[in-house]
C-alpha cells in the first residue's frame, strides 16, 4: 500500500507503537516537541543533526533497513568525533507519495536498530511529501562531561596521528552498515589526553587537512602505513571517504600506553600510527588527491 | 554563481561568518557536533525538528528570504505550543548544485533574521546535494521549567477553547511572514494554568480533533464565532491550515481574567472563544471539513 492510500495518521500509529524510548523521555513522538530530562551533574549538551539523500547517499533500490541504520549512524559518527553521548534522535523523513507504507516501515526498522544499539530513544520527527529523492534527516541530542568533549582544534606540532580500523572501499557496501566507533572514542577521553579528533566521512585526504587547519599546524603521512580495507589501494584509503573511521592527535609520549590499551580492549579494531602533526613549513602539507566534495 | 562552481567550503564560509551566535554556545557551526550550556535550575530540555520541502510548502520562485524564514519559525511553533524557550538551531540545507549562491545567501538571512528575532543561535548544520527539489530541514533545541510545559493533553471538560489570532487564508502569502506565537504562550502560561494547547498548522479542522483525542473530551465549537482573516470564510478558517496560530483549552473560571489580562498586554492580538470541551456523548463531535492532510 502506497502513503496515499494509507494516510498519514495510520502510517505514524503504525511507526510509533515500534519506536525505541529514551529513559529521560518526558513527552515524545507524537507530542509538538519533546521533552527530556538534562543529564545529571551539569554535563554540555551536544546537537548534531545529518540526512541522508537518495542517489547521492544511497541508491535506488538498496536495503531499505540499511538506508534506515545509515541516517541514523552518520549523525552518531560525529558523536564519537566528539566523544559525546548520544540519547535522544528525531527523525524527518520525505518521502514521495508513492512510496510503499512497507518500505517506510523497513526504514524505521533500520532506524530503530540503529538508535538501540546505543541505547538511544527516538523521540520525535516529522514526515513530509516530495516530488522528489527520498531523503531522511536525522538530528540527536545528547551529552558530555565538561573536561572530555574532543574537536578538530588542538592538535599539536609533535603529536602523534592514530586511525582507527582499515581505510576505503567503504564506498561499495561497508558505507551502509558501519558502526560509528562511539565505544572507542569514549575509552580513549576515558584514558588519555586526545588534543584533537574527528571521524572520517569525506575521506582522509579531505578531512586530516581540515584537522590540521583547525589545529592550526601541518601534518605528515607516511602513505604506505596507512591500514587499508582488503581490495583497497592506498589511493582508495586516501579518497574513497565514507569510512566513518576516528582520525586523531594525541601526545607521542602516550603512544606505548595507548597500543598498548587498545589492543587488550578493542582486540578486533586495529589501530595504526600514520603520521605525525607538526609547525607549519615552507614545505607546507604533502598534497592529497582529493576525496568526494559535495557541490564538485 | 551556482554551487558547483563555488564549491561547498567558500559557500560555507561565508555562511558561517553571517550565523547568528548563541550565548551559550561552546562550540558551533563549523565543528563536528554543537557543543552548549544546558538551562540553569534544572530545566527540561525541548526538542523540535521540522522541514520545508519545494513545490510542498513553498513554491519555486517564492522569496528566498521568506522561505529561510519559514523554515525557522515552523519548529518554533511547535515551541509555542509547549511554552518552551527555543535556544539553538541546526539547519539542513538539501539543494540542487545549481542552486545560484545567492539564492543560498538569501535563505540564510531568512533564517538568521528568524532566528536572532527570537534570540536563537545557528549552532550547526548540513549542506547536501540533492537531484530534486530544495528542501530546508530545521532542528531546533531549547528549554522549560518543569511545572510549565503544556501538550495536547490535558484538556478537561467543561474547559473554555481559545485561539489567538485570526484564522483562514493563510496560504496565500501570511504562511511565508508568520511570527510563532511564543512571548503570547510564555504570557499564558506565566499567569495561567493551561490545560491543553497546540498550534494551528495543518487547519483547526484537523488539529482540533487531535486536541480532543489526545485530552479524551469531545469538543463543540461554535462556527459564526471563527476568528477570520481578511476575506476568509468560514470554511477558509477551518480548513486552511498554515495559521499558526495558537489553540488552548483553560478552565471556565479563568475566562475573565484572561480576555482582561490578554486585552491589555497584546491589545493588536484577538483572542477568541471558539467553544468549549466536554464529556464525549453518543452524539459525538461537530464533523469538520478536512483539513490539509500530507500524503492525501
Amino acid at each position: 500500500m502506497n502513503l496515499k492510500a494509507l494516510g498519514e495518521d495510520r502510517l505514524l500509529a503504525q511507526i510509533l507503537t515500534r519506536l525505541p524510548r529514551a529513559r529521560d523521555e518526558i513527552a515524545g513522538a507524537g507530542d509538538d516537541c519533546a521533552i527530556v530530562r538534562p543529564a545529571a551533574g551539569g554535563k554540555l549538551i551536544v546537537l548534531k543533526t545529518d540526512c541522508v539523500v537518495e542517489s547521492v547517499h544511497f541508491r535506488f533500490g538498496a536495503n531499505p533497513v540499511d538506508i534506515g541504520w545509515k541516517a541514523m549512524m552518520r549523525p552518531l559518527s560525529d558523536f564519537a568525533a566528539t566523544s559525546a553521548l548520544p540519547q535522544f534522535a528525531l527523525v524527518t523523513l520525505i518521502l514521495s507519495k508513492e512510496a510503499s507504507s512497507a518500505w517506510v516501515m523497513q526504514v524505521y526498522r533500520g532506524l530503530n536498530r540503529a538508535a538501540a544499539r546505543f541505547k538511544i530513544g527516538i523521540v520525535g520527527g516529522e514526515l513530509s511529501s516530495t516530488p522528489g529523492p527520498a531523503t531522511i534527516s536525522v538530528s540527536v541530542a545528547g551529552s558530555v562531561e565538561k573536561g572530555r568533549w574532543t574537536s578538530r582544534r588542538g592538535g599539536k606540532a609533535g603529536d602523534d596521528l592514530f586511525v582507527t580500523g582499515r581505510l576505503g572501499g567503504a564506498i561499495k557496501r561497508r558505507h551502509l552498515r558501519f558502526i560509528p566507533r562511539i565505544t572507542e572514542s569514549r575509552w580513549l577521553t576515558k584514558h588519555f589526553s586526545i588534543h584533537a579528533m574527528m571521524d572520517i566521512s569525506d575521506g582522509l585526504g579531505i578531512d586530516l587537512p581540515r584537522l590540521a587547519r583547525a589545529s592550526k599546524v601541518g601534518f605528515t603521512i607516511d602513505k604506505e602505513s596507512l591500514p587499508r580495507a582488503r581490495g583497497a589501494t592506498i589511493d582508495n584509503a586516501i579518497s574513497d571517504g565514507e569510512d566513518y573511521e576516528l582520525l586523531f592527535a594525541i601526545a607521542r609520549r602516550d603512544r606505548e600506553q595507548l597500543c598498548t590499551g587498545w589492543r587488550r580492549t578493542f582486540p578486533k579494531v586495529s589501530l595504526t600510527r600514520i603520521g605525525s602533526l607538526h609547525r607549519k613549513s615552507k614545505v607546507g602539507n604533502r598534497k592529497f588527491p582529493s576525496g568526494y566534495v559535495h557541490f564538485q
